[in-house]
């Protein structure tokens, strides 16, 4: 029976449960499960995955709380430079921008060059220049500040120049989100969007906008969206790699992320993973204090941040 | 016994036979051979395969007879933008820079970000800086610029302003140059690079510089490097893939890269992979009409450019 399902992720730079306020967990909470709704909302009216996870992005995109879009990680040089990429499982289409500065939801435009996928990829000046002419919305530079991401610019900055010596917590180094479904139809999709880490060198892309490693889709398999050490999920080819082992290794969802998870920790990489499989089956695994994430299905909608 | 191998491409975008003089052809062959002999002397001598790939490759993007430095090809506002990457298979480290302007030598400051690996992939001007920074060689845009390339620019924009209806040729569409290699340590490595296609848009990345697309190594199965239609490379995560099916399928290097291609002919794209094994077994398929390529080993040295 066709069954539809949606999973998402705010990245796994979680708020530690010790500083996480009833306040902050509320609003974490809301706005992943508007995130949920809205693409589940597409996905029960027949819409398709690749839709539901569009728009399930741009809502986190849009929430200050998420390092994405409106509130992305400033680099060290105070800029934002976005990423984000989309694959559709059913065709393989894929479409994906780095490096952009001005473009307000990057997942958008991702998603409209995966309708070509010819161009596939497009980097800095160009991506904010192409979106333009393609009717998306620019903004400036600033529109993504927020006073927060400021801050956790100033701190790993400070902390760089020898003035704090504790290590660099989850949530300056692993922001990310994304979301992947299964359609009525049996489809597949996947969408990831990023600002990168705080104080990230000017020029650097990790894994969002890198089809096969922190995005993959593909509707013999599974589709996921990946959050964590950006340039470990590249070498791995992490996104591919868990497709790979469900294909040819013969691994459930459950088992093939698992792994991949494990591998990161062993590689001491923060890592997080949200995925679903082509029977519906979710797997959300991670080995930093938190993650948001959550998924919706049939079932009812389940949110979380820690381990509880 | 321990061996050493390296195997190179000049893309698959070759000069049509019927095209190929007497002298172009004698000036790619002793290109191409004096590549493989410039890796293989590393190799011989001890060297790694990442740096006999690496020093292969300098060689190719310093010809102005392949699409990769100097004699790029050139974007529709008449600018190179240049990618390149490099995979070291023992640890998995790699190294690439996507929209380089003014790098001579793209594939050497991969090379340099492969030793940490963090950052893994830069981007555009901050490529450029980077390199500077860490003492590479910048040169004006200009530098890489042939009248051959500027002559492919202007046949390309005629052809799309509806002059000409004939399909583009190969050698406009398909450009790239690599190196994969086995050293006496049983280490594989690869690097590719190149200057896209003539007209490409601005900001258009394809697989060269995505690790697990037009460069993969890993020491448990092969390297290789790709040449032809980026997007789809990207696409089937083509590098990875092959990979995937030796580890995980049981494949051969020749079974996994032919089934490869053979993807790519069923997609309409012009494709080429060079790859070499753990045991040092090669392949070099292709679907175009040629394909500058060769190998070196104990055995001797072969180059070729069409079916001959």
């Amino acid at each position: 029976m066709p069954k539809s399902v949606l999973v998402i992720h705010g990245g796994c730079g979680a708020i530690p449960k010790a500083e996480l306020t009833p306040e902050i967990n509320r609003a974490a909470r809301e706005a992943l499960t508007l995130a949920l709704r809205t693409g589940y909302r597409i996905l029960e009216s027949g819409g398709s995955a690749l839709d539901a996870v569009t728009e399930a992005v741009v809502i986190l995109e849009n929430d200050p709380v998420f390092n994405a879009g409106y509130g992305a990680a400033l680099n060290r040089n105070g800029l934002h430079e976005l990423d984000s990429s989309v694959m559709d499982g059913a065709l393989g289409l894929a479409g994906a921008v780095a490096g952009a500065r001005r473009i307000r939801n990057p997942v958008r435009v991702a998603r409209e060059l995966a309708k070509v996928s010819d161009p596939l990829l497009l980097i800095g000046e160009a991506a904010d220049s192409w979106a333009a002419k393609h009717g998306f919305e620019l903004v400036d530079n600033s529109y993504f500040t927020t006073p927060s991401r400021q801050e956790a610019l100033a701190r790993m900055l400070a902390r760089e120049e020898g003035d704090d010596l504790s290590p660099a917590p989850e949530r300056d180094k692993h922001g990310t989100v994304g979301a992947a479904a299964l359609d009525l139809h049996g489809h597949l999709a996947a969408a990831t969007s990023t600002g990168g880490y705080t104080a990230k060198p000017a020029g650097r892309v990790g894994d969002t906008p890198i089809i096969g490693a922190g995005t993959w889709a593909d509707d013999r398999t599974c589709a996921l969206s990946g959050t964590g050490k950006g340039e470990l999920f590249i070498r791995r080819a992490l996104g591919h790699e868990v497709h790979a082992r469900m294909l040819y290794g013969g691994a459930s969802l459950e088992q093939a992320t698992g792994e991949m998870i494990a591998e990161m920790t062993a590689l001491s990489g923060g890592a997080g993973l949200i995925a679903v499989d082509r029977d519906g089956n979710v797997a959300l695994p991670f080995n930093t204090e938190g993650m948001y994430r959550g998924w919706i299905s049939a079932q009812g909608v389940y949110v979380a941040v820690h381990e509880d």
